[in-house]
């Protein structure tokens, strides 16, 4: 079980760590007390739970969808998580139940999949282009996988086991095994939690044969379609342009050089590449992701860490092309950008992704969810005339338990280890329990983060012990200190990818003293994205600020922002739970001396009035209103 | 054939204008000379004008496309007006040929459409909605009359009038008759022109049939699919939100009060309405075109006097929604625009209809034909990214015979009167035959307009004539001076509607001079346009600017026009058949100091360059490239 590090760091698992501040934990309270049971309410109500005692009949209603599974599995996963660092018997109970109902769906042969058991069983893996048939078995791995690393229970892992080895005998290089791929990357990364839980080779050999195989010529899907027919979403597929791009299969991913299609199907793949790099040592992996990673960051990335800038295939467009009030920018993409940020972070300990990780983590990923913890953005665009609004569940309900499952396990993204090394990636009160060549360490945070940039580290320990502490110093902190035991520690001198490295003979209670100072600063937009012109985003530490309508006049983008005003920043703690917000003077253009005119060879007038910006994540809490994050700038 | 003029004023007919300038004169030529035949061979090549022989059979390619009859129509109004101004032999021959085919196809009972009559003639008037019978019919109409206008022959005027008896007696408030109208609007006018040119008053009713029975409940399209089924577009027209508001039949139309739908439907049909209300007096008709008038252009017309927001049904969105790069503004919409305008001006002659004739006609309407009339804008955007060029035709070809026909008659506009008064509404250097009282005048303008403001107006008479004339002061003429034979006129004292109004004796070789000086202007939106936002739009006179990759560094949106630089008009005789350009200092904005980075909290770095602005309706008739209109200011 305790594997071997092999490259770079390994995560700490969110097992070992606590999260005891003022911003994550009641969000993780909210996701433990309402999020949860009410998904698996939901799951429930819709079906998608007893879908499992597969006795749908041709006729009944509804028919279970091919995307069904993977929604339960992901409850699983983050009901498990949740146990791990909460126990309660009632959801233990209920997650018993639920995993005894998955495993009665297993086939004799160790498949397990509603729809192609009960709806369309002669249908089975004749096409993967679309079906999601492999996308739900890497979920339901996940989900074995957490369950076990939270309860130590083997249920759910052994059957999603004998489904792999299945897998296993259906896909793979020999000659009498299918060459095929899932249309939607997952089970890949899904593979590689299965090998490093389990220690079995062959999850890890067919995680690396799904993503060599990928892109191959002739395409494995345009085959599948010949020979089968068309697939469950030809019609909508038609309109999507260029298919291979779409699922990334255009050509093998060591080629791939630009972010194309679906953008939640890009990170998932991209997952899976940074997890064989690390796992195989193959450079050429890491490499492709390099290339992929620059692409996406700094040419298809919102600055709310948001990424897929087109509803229409849920994907990346062009470079630069980032619209604001049509950005897509899927919670779940978000939420695959962090994966894949972790992922690169402990193949490569460079402050950038961490910065990225964090930039996706405190905008584009909360802001997917209300903070009553109820509803839910499936888009979050940056721009709002006021008509988009958090829904309770969708029909294809993909990001709320995505949201669960990350809320739970968060405390997994905080510090990475090797035997020589500690690396804190985000500054957020708690602690973690290290084990550092044998001995444990007790490392406290205390920060108001990310209200404020001051974190106290403390560590606690029975015996002196020799490592390095490598701490993030994030992108958007231009002077930041730091002292050790009240003592200066040079920070250049010691500044290794944005991380300072302290390696010495630490003591207990050794302490370390980070200041961050947080100003308020102007963000621009390189002149490539041509719809941010002239325009500046207002940020503050890792926060990305809005304007909302509950808090200014509408419409929205009558306001512009003078360059010259001061801004300030002020705690209200009464406001969205308690939020760092930013206020000024900006103006509003009016238009009642237009005398109704649309065109005219004068300005309009502006007037001054004092703004309120609120954290971006919280946008859409309050009555329904226009929201901007693009301002321009006069 | 003489009405009478009941109210207003009337069209001069373009039988009687001469127009001889550098501007209009050369694109006449070319529609006549290469447009008009070149829109023939595409009509013969496509199968357009043999499908009139109905020797289709169930299996044969193409099948006949319900549109095809009105491309072939419109063909024939514009040969038609074109020969009425330029006699052609063989385009008459070739004409009286295209008519003598479309005569053999009409039916013994008077029916006329190729469509209904050899593909499904079993489905005749079963879909109203979609399958535009009556809209072809309308087309056929407007052709029968331009021909007998523009030669005198009365064939294809005698078929249509037996095409609208056999109409006459299938809708109409009578029992035993359709209470059904057209999807799209069309036949609403040409069945008023069709009374004034044979004086049967019978089609006026029915023109004013069609126009009342719209959007009275319950909805007639709604009846129709309940007794016929699912309409010719059903699956597209699924996609398009509130289908009433799309053909404007949402509610009667005189409680219309904001242009919805499709914007070339609207148009056609606030033509008629206007035509109703001129021919019947009704007032009530009247009031709702000047209501609608309102909200078309203070809040839904771009600078370019192009209409319709949006691509996905072609039409109008919300107020204030005006997005450039996507804006669909269909040539044919622009041209409606200046049919109704026109129609708006015979009763009530206002300088605002006559503005936005001019807007539309020297930029969103001729934007949609190359210079070597050739190839046609289905769609005119405001900005292009460098992917948008001219077609030589389209499936759906509504456009390109559009143009052709507007420009064979262009004449018409230029001039109305009644018996006292003369209006000269636009700016063209050439000639009108006048008869006032009985009188003959022929009145010259010289001038060099649109590239300056000065204009000569000569009357040569063999008697002096008591009368009013008119003369349009541009809404874009700010300081506009008037001389009569050398003598200042106080145009203030003078003004009605913003034209000034010259009651006096007329001699032979009476001068008028006016000056209307034409410098550089900056506009700028109402500030509820949101795409616009501190945006500038570069106008001298009647014609809109733009600047265009051939000229400008691209990508054009990374180039800011700042608010003090002086910016210099000159006349360039080699660029695009001799246009005035705009010249000026703009800054480019760097990324080469970016680092290849996304976001950063410094100002990109202005670099200075001379800008070349060119008229928005000569674009794309160089190297492919990007264009903008609306330039950020800074």
């Amino acid at each position: 079980m305790n594997k071997l590090v092999r490259n770079g760091l390994e995560p700490v698992p969110f097992t070992k760590v606590t999260i005891e501040d003022h911003f994550w934990a009641p969000r993780i309270r909210i996701n433990r007390e309402h999020t949860i049971p009410f998904q698996y309410q939901k799951c429930k109500e819709t079906g998608r739970i007893d879908a499992f005692k597969l006795n749908w009949k041709p006729g009944m209603e509804p028919v279970p969808h091919i995307f069904w599974d993977s929604d339960v599995a992901k409850w699983i996963e983050a009901a498990s998580y949740s146990l791990a660092t909460h126990p309660d018997h009632d959801l233990e109970r209920l997650l018993d139940e639920v995993i005894d109902l998955v495993a009665s769906a297993q086939q004799p042969d160790g498949y397990l999949n509603i729809y192609f058991t009960v709806v369309e069983p002669e249908k089975r893996w004749t096409d993967l282009r679309d079906a999601h048939e492999l996308y739900c078995a890497g979920h339901l791995i996940e989900a074995g996988v957490a369950h076990y690393a939270a309860t130590g229970k083997r249920k759910l892992l052994d059957v999603v086991c004998r489904y792999a080895d299945y897998i296993d005998t259906v896909f793979g290089p020999e000659e009498n095994k299918k060459k095929g791929y899932c249309g939607h990357p997952e089970i890949e990364l899904a593979l590689v939690k299965l090998y490093r839980v389990t220690g079995e080779e062959r999850y890890l050999k067919l995680s690396k044969f799904f993503v060599d195989e990928r892109g191959k010529e002739p395409n494995y899907f345009e085959e599948e379609k010949k020979k089968y027919g068309p697939g469950y979403f030809e019609e909508l597929f038609k309109t999507f342009g260029n298919l291979k791009e779409y699922n990334q299969s255009h050509k093998p991913v060591r080629e791939q050089d630009k972010a194309v299609g679906h953008a939640v199907r890009a990170m998932y793949l991209y997952c899976a590449m940074a997890d064989l790099a690390k796992e195989t040592g193959d450079e050429s992996l890491k490499i492709a992701c390099e290339r992929l990673w620059e692409n996406v960051h700094k040419k298809n990335m919102y600055i709310t860490g948001g990424i897929g800038s087109t509803a229409k295939h849920e994907g990346f467009t062009f470079d630069y092309d980032l619209p604001n009030e049509t950005a897509y920018a899927e919670t779940c993409a978000a939420i695959g950008l962090v994966f894949w940020n972790h992922r690169m972070l402990q193949l490569d300990c460079s402050g950038k992704y961490a910065d990225a990780l964090e930039r996706a983590l405190y905008n584009g990923v909360i802001s997917g969810i209300s903070l009553d913890g109820t509803k839910f953005f499936y888009e979050n665009p940056l721009a709002s005339l006021g008509n988009v609004h958090r829904k309770e569940w969708f029909d294809v309900s993909c990001c709320p338990p995505n949201l669960a499952r990350l809320l739970a396990s968060l405390g997994q993204y905080i510090y990475s280890q090797n035997e020589k090394e500690v690396a804190v990636h985000l500054y957020i009160q708690g602690s973690v329990n290290l084990d550092i060549q044998g001995k444990s360490i007790l490392l406290k945070q205390k920060t108001n983060y990310p209200w404020d940039g001051n974190i106290l580290i403390d560590l606690e320990m029975e015996q002196p012990s020799t490592f390095a502490l490598k701490l993030r110093i994030p992108g958007w902190a231009r002077q930041a200190t730091v002292k050790i035991n009240g003592e200066v520690f040079d920070i250049k001198q010691h500044l290794e990818k944005n991380y300072v490295k302290i390696e010495r003979k630490w003591n207990n209670h050794d302490q370390v003293e980070l200041v961050f100072p947080m100003p308020i600063e102007r963000v621009y937009t390189n002149p490539n994205v041509r719809y941010n012109r002239n325009c500046v985003a207002i940020q503050r530490g890792p926060l990305v600020y809005c304007l909302e309508g509950a808090d200014n006049p509408e419409p929205l983008y009558r306001i512009s922002l003078p360059k010259n005003e001061v801004l300030h920043s002020h705690f209200d703690e009464q406001l969205l739970g308690g939020v760092v917000k930013i206020t000024g003077k900006a103006v509003f253009y009016n238009d009642f001396d237009w005398d109704g005119e649309l065109y005219r060879t004068s300005l309009p007038a502006p007037q001054q009035f004092e703004f309120t910006a609120i954290p971006y994540y919280a946008w859409d809490n309050r009555k329904p209103g226009q929201m901007l994050v693009w301002i321009p700038e006069i």
